[in-house]
């Protein structure tokens, strides 16, 4: 496939009101559109709050329905998709939509509050909701606190917190929950300029995403980013010729990204580890042991969230470790230029 | 303190043999040498195996002593050092002593295997011995498998996995598990170049350190980092005017960090992110709640080991972020100047 | 509602091979079957591997399809059931229908091995499968050793492992998996004389059960119990004017029993007895933290499953030590007698 | 060893405020007296307060220190006693030595609370003391509301909460914490008339005993049960010829009983679900898997604790399931007749 063939789905959201291109589970819910393997689809995705949030003044338990929260763009068919098979997003661009994103606690949410599984006699933390300015030129949100007049400036990285299939026997998963279909992985690893890669259950895979963040923290502690919608041109396409992957991975340029999403949080990088070394080993032919020796002398292990009904962990490798490896067949550098050649030409 | 007047402690391990200044727990035994506040030492470590795993063909269920791994150096009692004080300890140098480091799995240990604590019914995973060559000149370790021909190169990044001072209670915990007295964290942030701070329990601090990593991935995943002996330079210093410190830190050039040791994973997340939100609202005046809403969206949060009898992770907020802070009244700069003084001179 | 007018509804699968009763999650799923409240339902249920293991030759990997593990049988729609409103479902009896039950090892299943969670290097333990004798008049079930000849009697303890509902917000689960629906609790306290609440999510509520066990310990270590198919007989009912119930809640002629579903196995704990804390509250007039202290010296805690894709707690207390309560307005008693006269003249 | 011929040791402590005889780590501390292996002991603990806790308006974090928290009767110098031997210790009565016992919330530490471990941003709950009356004639102790006048009773159940010996590695671990060495378990299991096993780590074994409970939830789940001083009489017994004992174990007259203390829970419980499966393999001569078989359908899996710096479980399987058997040599059936006959001369 050359860049100039690559066909194009433009596909937006009303963002002024009209639901029906928005999901809430992955899973359980009819495919939206159809796109060929190779497509580039120039789309957007609401925030997590579906727009609720106006001002540091809303907040989420008053303004947001609990069942429309993070609605989710797609889902997606992807034409010849079967179980078994690799579907790779390549996320081209992802950019903020507005100047301006929010985030908030939420009551009995997040890694340090008693919170609906990690249940406690004690009443909720403060509800409070915090105004972002986003700057795209200058690349930089800036935190302004709520209690004081003290303002920090931090760097833009947008990410989708969001980004997964339909999964397996026959689940359909609120689009709160991350697991081996992906889902809200909230790792700030989703960025720009990266490549998922996600196992296929269902036919046509019914890929969605959505939750976009200006900036987030390892481990997305009060269990909110800097929520913003989002305009993303995603380079989407189907590998067939791979080991199954069980577990969503990423790719950047300079990286191979594992994920594991469950609980406890010890079990979520025993899971992205293991992953790794099976990658690591199918990748260099090293045998089990000695790419479990390697991996624990070269895996780097963020935390992406510690708030979603699962937890999850990245496990990530540089390339430069491994010279003359190639993942997935180097479809990660294909859709880049792809991608790159659409932005260029837009 | 000026640079010239810092006092120097030449304590240099017998590593032929002599163990009388090696200790396998922190607390439950005497200090060895005393020292004032400023300074500066000059000593070494053994490695984790106590120098007995010497080739790939040594295992350590064979050539060592359970009794005996891990051992420490010191403990160094601190003049004026009382309960409540904050220890300060920086890592001016810390330099392989040798060309070769070792790693090894060991039957029952480590994050991806049944283990004495995570128990199950599988049998042992082979025991294995990997050979690293450590070029201090190229800043490198290389990583040669055991079952195959493959080599690969990573980072040299020396460190110390355990590092700490007597526990609280009269407890004496051994060298192997990690706590808020410190231990053996096994987090490459304890690298060359930080200064780490540990609240003191009892009189003297009793501070001890050793567990020598030539480099480390995060979480340690198979248990056992590249070992090696160490020659190290240290500044040990006395902090009273400052808040205690309950969970140990590190402050680099460019970062601060908080650290939190315990199982589940999650709640080593917790104490960690807890600790950053506290120390964040006391540099800059943050509320509680503003400063949980900043390190919600600043802090990395990398996993340091998944594998001693606690869990460790860390939080890390670049200084950048927070222009005008002052961690610990400046005195990671002020020890950072007398190391490398000390180190211009020797 | 007396005794006599009680509905029936005679509901039997064709265990022949019809599989159009079953179902195999919880949501997502059509109702089959429609009922009033009150109504007796007479009924069965195909054991956990569909029938599919016939003796200790058939292995669970080989015979059985992962997709229809587990069937269910139902949904029951249940008339005038709202989202807040409770299901009362009392089981009135439950029979082994045959007089063998099986249970085996799985590959990297169970509590006591590697498993798709806790993720490890190690090769599976060996698959095997026991066949136990079933003596209904002599209320035994016996075990037989496969690599001896040894032989021990346990008492039959015929129950449900996996009873529920629909789930909140749009989820269709596995119906391998506990949670706040019910699900797959695998707790030997759904035995036969209970009565089940659960929160009603959906209209109709969408009640289906299965998995029997002719008995089960507590934990299902190794992921399987005593499983067999099952004649059962339930009375049916709806709660209007009561609390909502969050998480499926038993009660027994002497205990009130709450139940709380998620990983890591202290949070199941946390929140069965945050839900017995607020259940004794509410039927004692005690205030919350009067409650929890009771509860501390009250409540007995067994383990249900640490098998499953969630791990169960559940928590009992004794009625006897709350003399002049009657939870749920004394539902249990009500059903109970319709259950007798019913199995009185069938 | 004939009834008649068993030694006896009074060893009182001074319950007016003389604290030699207690200690408040396992390890660490010499031993304050030694016995022959058979020994009766006629002895005494003091309330895990030190007895400072003397009405329902004194709080624990106000007249108690936390250095003195849990005082532990001993260390008893058992001759003989060597690394590997297991230690025998029959409660043939724990009797409440007052008539009152007190419970409490202590801030920020029990299981529904944020603690010093789960850490959160929430405030402490209320800090509140009960005061239970009890009356060793019925066998009951009386929950008296502190919100309300709501009275209710409960049974008398004595038992001790921290039973330990010193712990390997020369580790000396405080009398809060549970472990392989024992220490503070706060099972219920440790009841009047049980026998306990612990394995022995250094020379003499050093075993220590404390906290009385006149009765306790399992769970402890707000942190402290019925606290109450006991006056409690042991027989302390060596066993030389039995495999060795990794985690303590205790044995009634109907059945065996294993434990496991670490976190996350499910750690805890698989260690005292493999405990249970080795000692059932050795009991009975089953395989390994055989016994894992078994034991999945056999053990009661409850919780001791879910509060302490460890959390405990157990696992316990009926004697009468396993005819034939003979735990550690018929030793508690001597232990108890010993007991019996100096109860019944005292």
């Amino acid at each position: 496939m050359t860049d100039a063939s690559a066909p194009v789905l433009h596909y937006d959201l009303d963002h002024e009101g009209d639901v029906s291109r928005l999901v809430y589970t992955f899973g359980g819910v009819d495919a939206r559109v159809s796109l060929a393997p190779g497509t580039v689809v120039d789309t957007s995705s609401l925030d997590c709050f579906a727009g609720q949030i106006r001002s540091e003044h809303d907040h989420a338990s008053v303004v947001c329905d609990p069942r429309y929260l993070n609605p989710q763009t797609g889902p997606f068919y992807v034409e010849g998709a079967l179980p078994g098979d690799v579907l790779a997003v390549h996320f081209a661009r992802i950019a903020p939509r507005h100047t301006a994103g929010f985030s908030t606690t939420v009551p009995l949410f997040g890694a340090l509050t008693a919170n609906g599984f990690t249940q406690m006699l004690h009443a909720p933390l403060p509800e409070m909701t915090w105004r972002y300015d986003i700057d795209q030129e200058a690349r930089t949100v800036r935190y302004q606190a709520r209690e004081s007049a003290a303002m920090y400036t931090l760097p833009l990285d947008p990410m989708h917190g969001t980004v997964g299939v339909a999964p397996a026997l026959n689940e359909a998963r609120s689009a709160l929950t991350p697991g081996d279909w992906g889902g809200n992985m909230d790792t700030p690893e989703m960025r720009s300029g990266v490549t998922c890669y996600l196992g296929v259950n269902v036919e046509g895979a019914l890929f969605s995403f959505g939750d976009g963040h200006a900036r987030q923290g390892e481990g997305e502690t009060c269990g909110v980013a800097v929520e913003t919608a989002m305009d993303t041109v995603m380079v989407v396409d189907l590998i067939k010729d791979v080991s199954p992957v069980r577990w969503p991975r990423i790719e950047s340029d300079t990286e191979i990204i594992t994920t594991g999403s469950t609980k406890p949080l010890e079990d979520a990088f025993r899971i992205s580890q293991v992953e790794m070394v099976h990658w690591i080993a199918e990748l260099t032919g090293l045998s089990m042991m000695d790419a479990y020796q390697f991996v624990s002398q070269a895996a780097q292990s963020p935390v992406a969230n510690v708030v979603d009904t699962n937890y999850t962990m990245v496990a990530k490798v540089k390339k430069s470790y491994l010279p003359g490896t190639n993942a997935m067949n180097g479809v990660h550098a294909r859709l880049k230029a792809i991608g790159e050649a659409y932005l260029a030409t837009r």
